[in-house]
């Protein structure tokens, strides 16, 4: 950064005289003054950040009224949960959309939570880029505290109608009902009446929010999305009530009751773990830190640093570790960050990240996708950038409409018809099988071709496992695979949470977890296609047996009873025969 | 919103009781509380815009060393040509890349451009969301007033280290030297230093940003962004010295010259067009206006609204022309949004769009890529949502170390070697057609397949233009296709302006655009393989002339004089017979 760099400089000046001599010269140049500095710094003003997603609001997935109507109620329904778990309530929630006009819906999301403080519901609904989930490491659906505000942001630009929100704290406490917009050019919240009002319920919360919005069935559907949660979330009882209710050959309100009562394990929250830390971050640390001593600040600050490992760090950065945390320079916190990379420092815990568990994706994936086969893998946690994350794979295989076979007890092959698998989540056999991909207990319903999880789908050699798959595409199948990320901080490709970023600790999980539940697919498919020609030929056996029977009759002239138990034998010979 | 509704509270009412029961007898059941809402509203806080983007600078484009150094100068240098086109200054920008260390490199822009007033440079470096290109409808590079900022925070993120910059806004005044970082949990600028240095410049501004990086020659490597950024600014005067340069075997300093010194005409900034504006921005709108009356309004904030239109529209929405803006109730605001749509409204004025224009188009292909033909197409200006755009195409074709045939005046056919164009530019005959991608004269690199651009390219049938193509993908050829965007609001996939969103309106305009190059693309191509088969008939026939010569010359016993004649008029004849 010397001051007298850059020969350019001088270039610059020669050439730019001599331009500046032509341009005199070239009658069409205009290098005439159009704004001097000072009036363009008139012009320089702040930018709301309500103002800009206003603006580019497609970049929070409102960029359609389709999508627009699932984001706002996956916006709500991942703040119930996210609240009824932390504060430990099983978490109920009813879902309803009301066509309210042309292209004008409300959803309604209501839950059995904690409920919110009247002072807090304001910001809370009402401000951009607040909340309580941004600044911990810790497995929360939501993370950025825009999402619900944003919602209201875009039903008050559509119908310029307010949101309204019902809260109560508890039994003893009161219901108090708000309505409230955005005030996108301050990026505060408007509220404009708020009152107490009777509600029949110990505690919760209760948003409704009127928008332009279209409303469709479909892979990318609010139904895909509450049905998807359901199998995510097994301890969640939902009502759903879509915009047809009531309406002349509309449907029913339905209603997925939880298949569990246990809430999952309280998620904690950890601390940074030094390699994942940048030096810019970490000199912000030492800046902000109330710790007095180098070695302190290490230990209080990070997960994984014990007195030895901080003795350590400083040593190798040639740092005292009794220096004072907010004295240290640029230098010797580079030095710093140096020696922390270089130091060996065990992974950061991961009892922080709260997986599904084989056990309940698998009663998830049964109770909600009808199908022939299920296999559930949970991988152990691991580690990027210094986040922890675990990945779960489930998958459900069946042949919808297709014909099945069992071997029975006694070595019997019988035909059973399988059910038509769910239309939806488990395609035909000519299709690319269905992929689920969910992050934190949360569905992701578009992007899937930008996102890690597709990619690690298409990456695996399905053909090992006994489905067709083109080169470089999804394998086809009557078959859907669910990916499941948990971590304290999933890297979306975008505000809209709808992709996960590519990161290679995460696609290397994915795909050992792919290749785990592939291989058992494997054995289902391969025992499938055996028992389809064993059937083959026995049932050719089967058609002569009764002739042989007649035959020996004829020349050992036996009784008919001698000839049918003679035939018997030769059946149960046959059964028994072959082994699998 | 009736708060009696929703029945579902009544059966929420009831399955929770019940659950509830469940609970207490099912020992796995755990409802203890966790947290109260007390608690958990003291954990809620507002996250500054800096903090966000830090923990998702993906979002930015500085998610890996390699793009983060593109992005970077990619901010700087658009940031000094908005500064200079504004200012009247024909743009000379010089662009430095240094090694300072493994894995760091400093980048350096400095430009001739208006400079920036010593109180702004803090919050125009040092604050995320300030600009002065946000809040006005007009054809800028920059929009969102984040850029720059987010790349002096990058560099701080990875190594830091601030920000160096220094500005003079005139002969007569003084050139202020700047370090500053981001205070990001605060998002505003920390200066660490501002002095008054001497500076042989009359007026600019030098930013030196160091950072972790990586340097890469390549399709989407910072030579390439420039080239392009060459071919688009045909006004603008380049200098650039890569990292490698006085390094053994390293490159030299490259100057792109200008080929023109006439300035883009000055960007002029309009107003909203009614179409355009959604009901929350009208309510916002007539909430902030200084206007006394309805018709007032509607003629001062938006374009194309005259005294008739506006009379049009109040009495469609039944409201009267003469009522107080302010006092306007959202049912009425509703009315006039709905009778917005419902009049005919010229649409909005497009001389806000400065095209670069054929001619300059052509010039700019044919100085930085080498082929053998070029054509290009300016579309008339058009629509979508309310902002008016327009596309221009070009077409680079030539056939790399492959041969060519011109027909010449006396209509003889010779071959020509036509020169290798350069590599990455123009592709070889059997790769894809490169795709050159420009918005507001800003080439975009990153996220091609994600763009309406590539997509509208992949939708034209461009084997009725001569090249092959594989189904759903780009065509085959030596060919590069630029396409064009200006507007006064780019809709962009993401805050790092990589990618075009898929308006149709903007679709059919670039399919247009392809083609109307595509047919005088395939004249020229249909040609060249008329002529290549043309030269063969021709080198046969020629071949034998002479012998016809003799054979003639025998018969007729001709002196060597009329027989060398007569093959002569042979010639001529063969050449002048075939037409084209």
């Amino acid at each position: 950064m010397d001051p007298n760099a850059s020969p350019s400089l001088f270039d610059m000046q020669a050439s730019e005289t001599a331009d500046a001599q032509a341009a005199k010269k070239a009658p069409e140049a205009e290098t005439k003054r159009r704004a001097t500095a000072q009036e363009m710094a008139e012009k320089q003003r702040e930018i709301s950040v309500s103002e800009f997603f206003t603006k580019n609001r497609h970049l929070l997935g409102f960029d359609s009224p389709l999508k627009g109507l699932l984001t706002a109620v996956k916006e709500a329904v991942d703040n119930s949960l996210d609240a009824c778990e932390e504060a430990g309530i099983l978490p109920e929630i009813a879902v309803e959309i009301t066509e309210t006009g042309a292209d004008r819906f409300r959803i309604a999301v209501e839950d059995n939570g904690p409920g919110i403080v009247a002072e807090q519901v304001g910001k809370v609904f009402g401000k951009l880029l607040y909340g309580s989930k941004f600044h911990k490491l810790s497995q929360t659906r939501g993370q950025q505290g825009i999402g619900i505000s944003a919602a209201v942001m875009y039903g008050q630009l559509t119908t310029g109608k307010p949101a309204r929100i019902v809260s109560k704290t508890g039994k003893k406490s009161q219901a108090h009902e708000f309505f409230l917009t955005v005030d996108t050019a301050r990026n505060r919240p408007d509220v404009h009446g708020e009152k107490v009002i009777e509600w029949d319920k110990d505690h919760g919360t209760r948003v409704e929010i009127e928008m332009e919005a279209k409303y469709q069935k479909g892979l990318r559907s609010v139904d895909m999305y509450l049905k998807q949660t359901a199998i995510a979330n097994p301890h969640l009882t939902l009502h759903y009530q879509d915009p047809t209710f009531g309406k002349e050959g509309g449907s029913e309100r339905v209603t997925y009751a939880r298949s569990t009562k246990a809430l999952p394990p309280e998620t904690v929250e950890i601390k940074p773990h030094p390699h994942g830390v940048e030096l810019g971050v970490l000199i912000a640390m030492l800046k902000e830190t109330s710790c007095r001593s180098l070695s302190g600040f290490l230990q209080e600050e990070f997960s994984r640093v014990g007195p030895k490992v901080a003795e350590e760090i400083c040593d190798t950065a040639k740092v005292s570790s009794k220096a004072y945390p907010t004295r240290i320079a640029r230098e010797e916190a580079s030095a710093l960050h140096d020696a922390i990379q270089k130091t060996k420092i065990s992974s950061p815990p991961t009892n922080c990240i709260s997986p599904i568990g084989e056990e309940l994706v698998l009663s998830g994936l049964k109770k909600e996708i009808e199908a022939d086969f299920y296999v559930a893998s949970t991988r152990p946690a691991a580690v990027y950038r210094g986040n922890p994350f675990l990945i779960e794979v489930g998958i459900a295989y069946g042949k919808p409409g297709g014909v099945g076979l069992e071997l029975s007890e006694e070595g019997r092959i019988t035909k059973k018809k399988t059910v038509i698998a769910t239309e939806d989540l488990v395609g035909n056999a000519d299709e690319p099988i269905r992929v689920l991909r969910l992050a934190n207990r949360v569905p992701l319903l578009y992007q899937q071709s930008a996102c890690a999880v597709t990619k690690s789908v298409i990456a695996t050699n399905w053909k090992a496992y006994g489905l067709q798959q083109p080169k470089g595409a999804l394998p086809i199948g009557p078959c859907a695979v669910m990916v499941h990320i948990a971590s304290v901080w999933v890297p979306f490709t975008s505000e809209s949470k709808e992709a996960i970023a590519n990161y290679p600790e995460i696609q290397k999980e994915i795909r050992l977890g792919l290749q785990d539940c592939g291989r058992k697919l494997a054995a289902y498919i391969r025992k499938g296609k055996r028992l389809q020609a064993e059937f083959q030929k026995r049932s050719y056996i089967e058609k002569y047996i009764p002739h042989i029977g007649i035959a020996l009759q004829e020349i050992l002239d036996l009784s008919d009873k001698e000839r049918d138990s003679t035939t018997g034998t030769l059946e149960d010979v046959l059964n028994k025969s072959r082994k699998f």
